[in-house]
């Protein structure tokens, strides 16, 4: 099998657990997969790194952050090519360059373009392991850039897609995906296959083991994600296309969200486009919106409720103030939590999502805005009731079981 | 004018000395300068990273080495552009592959082939200070390669050269060659002028300002080069062609060696080609021959007296094992110094060599061996003598007038 494997800085911590990464890939080695290792930086590097960046005042030009964050994942990907060398192995490390990676121009965001694996995939002929240093690439004037928080991941997930290979694992110092965040419900068991889909709606919902960006680009490219611990040897959770899940579960998870806001417009004039008006400022203000709930007109008038991102009410308050002639009252709620039960198994069953409402009901939860897709039910309710409200779902579910 | 200016570790110790020297580039600037400013890493971030490497047991693979090592002038120069921007000035960084800087492959201790110099012109040309990571290349096939010790200043001068730069400026934590080291002696007087040939001999006899591959390299392009502080406005030394200094010294300066170990040869068989086959030998074990001495044979038996570096003594008997039948016994000695005086102006005066000799008989100093060339007299010593043969040279010679 080709497979690219992902060691994220946790794992590449110090020299001590990069000969530990350099074990597990020999492992892989050993039974005769073709490899290719995609590595972050040494945990806190970065972070210092950026500290050095800031030292100078102004906002540092960011060409040049990208030359300063990009040697990192250089100086991990070298020492781990070296510990298989010593190993007996025949290694070799690329930086983003190298490795045939190209991205667009903006710095410190970079988006990868394309990647040219005609390197790649010569080493890998003269049975070679590939390091390739994670998070970065060059544009098109051959300027470093990296590509953001979750890099590395993208980094993986991109090559393995462009090497169409048989598998792509994500190490992290999580053991895996789990039905809900296990300091809330000691009871939450890992969860062994799980579709990109699915994924998406609990990564998005704040389960932080992968970016959405990573699933996506998985999904796109059709590549088995296998996300696991370096530190253990157990199997880790499988994230692949819904069809090639023989027994779906009617609820994968349950996720929760505690960093939305709600913003209440009361009495808003329901003239034809003031609400395309309204999310179109927001837009232009590159503000996320979530749920979005319009009740019945009545008087003229309407309500109109949505979620944003807590960090961006400043700026959606900014944004909304050419309205307050319009609307009779705007109300801004961070005391909210967002709790989603999610899971592809509900497209064919139906009581899904009342049992959800039941639950809370008998909690005496008040569901203050609802949205639902095809695979997920979301709920905004009090923050306070957040964590009871995840483990009454969990058990409602028997996710437990 | 167009200069070249380079910054050691020391002078890039941190964010703040960075800023520093981001000061002092700006004041070069404000006169209208072209400034290349090359750089090294952090002082002590070199030797880090080497640790690194060494942390996987066996030899660790050097093409690796150099892309871990590579990475620490990376930083600096972006950090330095990032403080050069801060301040409103154009700056950009480039890692030695983008300054076009081409090496053959020998990893660790790469040689500079040819300078591109078409991309840094071009900058240069839209008013940026073009600030370019010392101490690197890249091979022909790609591959990030280091220069070995002093290879930041090597970087300098090569990019000075190609550049047809008017001077190039070296930055460290000394301000200038001294008429010997300032420790022994405290009378020593800064040397302003100092021509090529003069700072060689002084700098193999131990003087550590610079390295003679980069005053070699200078003398080669015929560029002017400064060695002063970073952390004083002190003028440095110049070193210069010995046509362009009007007033020579007869003496500019005593050197000390102490790293020299003497190998006495007594009663070596006098045959033809004998002398030739020892230092054949000698050369292939790739050690460094400094003195010869030979006296003249009697009873078909002659003495053979040179030195070597300390370090190369285990090597050296090695190499000599198989001449053991033809030589009456050979010594090792290590508990010996080299005292040199250095000047373009003993070409021209007499007497100079006989005034050292006097000068030592004078503190009754035994004169083990001697050699003489058009610019200097070195004189190997018992190495307790080292410190007052010294001091009494510098007298001997008013250097401290």
């Amino acid at each position: 099998m080709l497979i690219v494997q992902k060691y994220g800085g946790t794992s590449m911590g110090d020299c001590e657990r990069i000969q530990n990464v350099a074990n597990r890939v020999a492992q892989a080695k050993k039974q005769n997969h073709s490899l290719v290792v995609v590595v972050s930086a040494m945990s806190g590097k970065t972070d210092e790194l950026i500290g050095y960046t800031k030292s100078f005042g102004t906002l540092p030009n960011t060409r040049e952050v990208d030359m300063v964050l990009s040697s990192g994942e250089r100086i991990t990907s070298a020492l781990l090519a070296i510990a298989l060398e010593a190993m007996g192995f025949k290694a070799i490390s690329l930086s983003g360059r190298m490795a045939g990676i190209l991205t667009d121009s903006v710095h410190t965001k970079a988006r990868i373009q394309s990647i040219d694996t005609q390197y790649i995939k010569s080493l890998l002929e003269q049975d070679y392991i590939v390091v390739v240093a994670g998070f970065q690439g060059v544009d098109q004037k051959g300027a470093v850039t990296t590509l953001g928080r979750g890099g590395s991941d993208l980094s993986a997930v991109a090559i393995a897609g462009a090497l169409q290979a048989d598998l792509c694992e994500i190490y992290t110092d999580v053991d895996g995906v789990y039905t809900t965040d296990p300091r809330i419900e000691k009871n939450a068991k890992k969860i062994q296959k799980i579709s990109y889909d699915e994924m998406l709606e609990l990564a998005s919902m704040g389960a932080k083991v992968l970016l959405n960006r990573s699933v996506e680009l998985a999904k796109k490219w059709n590549i088995p994600l296998v996300t696991r611990s370096s530190f253990s040897l157990e199997e880790g959770t499988i994230i692949l296309n819904e069809e090639d899940i023989m027994e779906q579960a009617i609820v994968s998870g349950i996720a929760l969200d505690k960093n939305q806001a709600r913003v209440s417009m009361v009495d808003v004039v329901d003239r034809p486009g003031i609400a395309a008006e309204i999310f179109g400022e927001l837009a232009q203000a590159n503000i996320n919106i979530d749920m979005i709930v319009q009740t019945i007109g009545r008087d003229g008038k309407t309500d109109l409720d949505f979620t944003i991102p807590q960090s961006e009410v400043e700026e959606a308050k900014m944004a909304l103030k050419r309205f307050e002639n319009e609307v009779g009252l705007i109300e801004f709620d961070c005391e909210i939590a967002k709790v989603s039960i999610v899971g592809v198994g509900m497209k064919s069953h139906s009581g899904v999502a009342s049992r959800a409402f039941k639950t809370l009901a008998n909690e005496n939860i008040n569901i203050m805005m609802i949205s639902t897709s095809e695979i997920k039910v979301s709920m905004i309710i009090d923050i306070k009731y957040a964590e009871l409200a995840v483990r009454a779902l969990h058990r409602a579910y028997e996710l437990d079981k």
